[in-house]
């Protein structure tokens, strides 16, 4: 059932990918100093496959952390895309109106993510992810949050787009 | 004898969960710039379980961290809850006293936490926690401080609440 | 054929080792501050093994990260290195010139670094690299970028010059 | 011979312990923002055994880090040591000097330390030091620096201090 969701997903004209930042982006971790909230850990492959897939999909970035906010938009805005600031409570809505729009998947890692990985037409994690999260999504990605996971899923879902790289 | 004591704690009407701050919130690391001590590292999931769990149980945040304790403070306080600071020495009396309001659960992850372990009425330590923590430990989770073990435990403790994010 | 390579180069008169900065010195991650890119992490042994061949093998350091260039820059110069900003499309371009000069090994992680991997006269990738960079390497390093990997090559390359720390 | 110079070192009168920062106190990794070197990361084990050992053992804090200096030198004062600037090719005579006092163990991580490595009259390596410093020593320890290793070594030598914590 999952190698069917991929592959409609695949087949659908339009397409949405939707993604969270903390825990797919990042490694879900942050570091505070006696000031607050200081810094998140990005890795170096994703940006450079987001680019490789951003005119053959629409990419949304999500998040939930108010008080990081401005960190994950100072990353996401150096890879030249916008961030959306959606609660944990308003995913699974914010999934099912982007469906209706184009064919959704959607990449979260925590528990607080599944009822949104459950609306998605493709649900997708790293391998890190919090073991709810991993329980409810169609593709357990090999590689953890911030450590390509992202990457894997462009090259997962835009194979085609990735040729020149292979053996 | 474990199983006993979790289903004891777990029927206890007034609970206090007591968690260290340092290996348990953090992976038990700290930076140092040339200023001093500088960040430390938390995971996304722990807040998000505590959030969830604060109605059912109190709530207490323990550090012996003199130097770091305005970076413990600062995510604590984001957390909205309050940083206790109680030394090594003063933490199995701490538990002592607390055992006297409610059936009390403490999160530790050092050697230095091996009395105050004892004391609590059930104990718990995350995956990477000091071997010596580790045997004395009632509980032994399966992630590491920082990376998602007091949200694991909140789940062990409190499945109920929970429940939404079961597949 | 991977050893035949790797005779190939250790018996040219010149040699030119080029490497990548990030992934390669570093782990591959990076964090962000609300201020943009702030930090990247290395790690000891690298600087030490490159500076023991650094007589016998012109070492040669790219980046294409713009952001993030004067954070390697900052590193490279510290390790008394020069750093060239060569961008990802320009990299088999870079090391088919260098091959005019000497026989040039080139270390890369990511999948964009996958024609230039196929370009050099010896290709070696750290243990944690792209699986597509890791399928076109000469050599897999066990070790992971900002984590010996730069160290074991030198070794692995100029062993006569580190007999001195055998057993 | 490793139990015999174990033995031998325990039954000394008066000890040495000597140990690097880099990679024993830290995890061998350290941080650049575009300033140049900014943060290396302690663990919290440490501090807290050398603190019980230290009546009991002559402790020595070494570094050949020149522009780290004053990032290590934080964290040992905080811990109320002394940090010493002794550069790897100094280190094996620093460590004779050190024998003509007391019996004198080392605990090193890089490949640079095995002059000194075999030099000690007990030579400890981290479990992530470098291959031939690992090579070169007589105790290989199970954790890894800035996670505890050292406050295994302390354990390890003076378990009669630590009676207090075991079940």
């Amino acid at each position: 059932m999952t190698t069917n969701r991929v592959a409609i997903f695949l087949q659908a004209k339009r397409k949405n990918l939707v993604m969270d930042v903390d825990g797919v982006l990042t490694d879900g971790k942050f570091t505070y100093s006696d000031q607050g909230k200081f810094s998140k850990t990005f890795g170096s492959h994703d940006s450079d496959a987001l680019k490789i897939i951003s005119e053959s999909v629409n990419l949304l970035f999500i998040s939930a952390d108010k008080r990081g906010f401005a960190i994950s938009e100072s990353r996401i805005h150096d890879m030249n895309f916008e961030l959306l600031q959606v609660d944990a409570a308003d995913r699974a809505d914010f999934i099912r109106n982007m469906k209706l729009e184009a064919s959704t998947a959607f990449i979260g890692d925590s528990f607080t993510d599944v009822p949104a990985l459950r609306e998605a037409d493709l649900s997708l994690v790293p391998q890190g992810a919090h073991p709810l999260a991993k329980a409810q999504a169609d593709i357990v990605l090999s590689s953890n949050g911030g450590d390509g996971a992202v990457a894997e899923a462009c090259i997962l879902l835009f194979p085609e787009l990735f040729e020149w790289a292979l053996k």
